[in-house]
């Protein structure tokens, strides 16, 4: 698109420059040194100026010297920071028992039942591991022993997990780590920049095209292994059933449909606990991890008794902590606090009071070139004006950092980094949505006095 | 050795047969078919009558129906079943925080340090994941891509983890999942069956061949990736040194060490916190996993700043939930307990009279083929005679089946599934050697009697 892409490859969009250490605090500059020490630059962290966060609660985060933020960032502690009910549950399984599942035990039996209840009908099972890396790792293991096919479809800025296979399948690693040489990328449908009559036709071509590739290459389409919600792409999320055409192709060339729910699942876009299901169930295998458990490791994939059986006979798998009874109880207490606290209601009404508050906004600020969202997962693009569309990283950081200093936590996605990714957690309630849309005008509001 | 190694070819040595469910309680029965249609067949369960648990503390396992087993199986739980200070400090954490490592923390750092403290002093850094599988994956990822080479040594039995990586390193998973065509394997030095002057040298000679193979296939080197006690492959732990000049050869081909400590490590061969310790200190990486946190989900490598700088400057790593504060806390909960409750030398002093008894009672039952160990992991491999050395799995299977009736819980392993693995949480005490020891005294002269 333009050629500030490559300002982005593989970097942070909104990540804190190592080199500015010594422009820190006292304490935290210390702290830094420390970490670096042990940790190195290989954990990077958020912000011009980094958070040094001591405990959070809700939708708040509170630093070292007091301050309160607003998270409308943190998508794994879904039902809250420090959720009582997760923590009451968690806390008792531990002292009743924590070991493996290769005895028989009622936790796992139980919440699998509920879990798999959530799932169209056809996905009737599942396999649990530690992470959205470990499950999106094993779909793509399940659907080319069984597919007989090698190759796989992903976005050109798809992002699926931190494993050796899952780093070939994740172009948003960037240009250093190379795409595997199995994997065609397709454009995301991006509902903003696309000029198509009809997305889900174009879409459908783009898919087409590497179905075909991968046939003529001989190793033919085990899988399409797409996030719903295009996260790491820019965030789309409509037309509703854009998806649709491109999944049936790909089912009928023999690979299988592979929904990456770590961002879009559980409840996060509001009427379905799953985010494919706003486009159809005409899917074979999920996988999520992130909030599953509001920040126990978790990971998990739903499929069908099928895909599961078949797998089993051909190949031993075992994962050590996968359904582990903490973890399971941490799940357990997510799914009672979702349905307790209405919380798929929630995500649509504070979903939609969040974005028409932001497309208000948009009609006075020409920056914004678009506002799109789903519940409470919602992008806002930032350009330089609406005629040429040309994306502006620099006021979508400047507009995060300003944020930030007013006491709101968000961040910034997308291949040129000016997306402002909006996501917080599924408690997040009117008055958080009040709060949170005053600071986003006066942030506008300054930036127009520029 | 023998033909009967087909019987174990990726099946669980001590495992339920399925079919026989109907044979079960009628509340097992019930709850078994519900586990079927949730989790399935790929969900297998210990001993041909699986143990329905209900709660467990210290090294003791009690069922639905009230039984208390002894534990002399489960090395996860490493500080105890149900540690109440690991409860206590993670049950705190969940309602303090629980985030991601993209703000900056004290808990992680301080943690760090300490973990790092118990590593060799060239291994200056750490990197969290959440399973030992994360951990290898991402070890042989950093090796493949700093040392430009592709190859990689494993044992013939070895087992690894469950990413399609590790599938491929694992040929313990049997035949059914092929080793990757990058992937060279050495069999163990087997200090009960290789007949070798000097089983250093002999290693070294197997070792030096497939390093030879890796070169003249044009992909060198990248590691040799090494459990230093030889768990699938049936347990083996001496003479201390027999890996040393291996790893010297690797390492002067330009290939990394890399030491899996998920079994030998956090204390369990005593004397050292990692097993490849006992052997030499000169490794490049070590992973870790299941005893790490009693049972949080967790996984860490260690490593030198040199590698950990390099990678990050060329790859993208971020794993959501490594290093989260509640499986740090519960790792650091360990690390308190292995030191406030001296398990090092816990697990010399019970290890050393638990490998006693054993050696002894074996003096009257010349089936014991061998009876080795280190700390609290020891193999008893049984043979059909001594001449020979035939295995008998079948005599381990009904061992582990009686050890069972007799509310204690072992396991077997190896190729041939003749190896009796004895591998208790750490706080085994000499009060449950004993009652351990008398219990297999019984079951050796049970089967004597036969």
């Amino acid at each position: 698109m333009t050629t500030n892409s490559a300002v982005f490859d593989g970097k942070m969009v909104n990540g804190f420059d190592f080199a500015k250490a010594s422009g820190l605090s006292g304490e935290n500059e210390k702290l830094l040194q420390r970490r670096l020490n042990v940790l190195g630059s290989i954990y990077p962290l958020f912000y011009g100026t980094p958070l040094h966060i001591r405990s959070a609660k809700g939708t708040r985060i509170t630093d070292a010297s007091g301050v309160e933020y607003l998270d409308v960032y943190n998508n794994v502690p879904c039902v809250g920071h420090s959720n009582p009910h997760v923590a009451e549950k968690v806390s008792k399984q531990l002292t009743i028992m924590n070991t493996h599942t290769r005895y028989l035990q009622d936790e796992i039996v139980d919440y699998s039942e509920r879990l798999v209840a959530t799932m169209p009908d056809h996905l009737d099972r599942v396999i649990f591991s530690n992470s959205g890396s470990e499950a999106n790792d094993l779909a793509i293991q399940i659907a080319r022993k069984l597919t007989g096919n090698q190759g796989v479809i992903v976005t050109t800025r798809a992002y699926h997990g931190t494993t050796d296979l899952l780093a070939g399948l994740s172009p948003d690693n960037g240009s250093q780590t190379p795409i595997d040489l199995t994997v065609r990328t397709v454009a995301a449908p991006d509902e903003y920049r696309v000029d198509a009559e009809n997305l889900e036709d174009w879409w459908a071509a783009q898919v087409e095209e590497k179905i075909e590739e991968l046939r003529r290459y001989g190793i033919g389409v085990a899988a399409i292994l797409v996030d719903t919600i295009f996260s790491s792409d820019g965030v789309f999320t409509h037309p509703v059933g854009v998806l649709n055409k491109a999944f049936k192709l790909v089912r009928e060339a023999g690979g299988l449909v592979i929904a990456d729910e770590v961002q879009p699942g559980m409840a996060r876009t509001g009427e379905h606990m799953w985010g494919f299901m706003r486009h159809t169930e005409e899917v074979d295998i999920i996988s999520t991890g992130k909030p599953i458990a509001n920040g126990l490791p978790m990971g998990v994939i739903g499929l069908t008794s099928d895909l599961s059986d078949s797998f089993a006979a051909r190949h031993r798998y075992f994962n050590t902590f996968g359904g582990n009874p903490a973890s399971i109880a941490a799940a357990s207490a997510v799914l009672d606090e979702i349905e307790d606290k209405e919380l798929l209601a929630n995500a649509v009404s504070v979903g939609n009071k969040m974005k028409s508050g932001i497309e208000e906004f948009a009609q006075k600020f020409s920056r914004i070139g678009h506002v799109r969202g789903a519940g409470l997962f919602v992008g806002v693009e930032f350009v330089k004006d609406r005629e040429t569309k040309t994306p502006d990283a620099a006021l979508a950081f400047d507009f995060v950092t300003r944020m930030k200093e007013k006491q709101v936590l968000i961040s910034a996605t997308g291949p040129m980094g000016n997306v402002l990714k909006i996501r917080p957690p599924l408690v997040f309630n009117t008055d958080d949505c009040d709060e949170f849309l005053t600071k986003f005008n006066e942030s506008l509001i300054e930036l127009s006095d520029q």
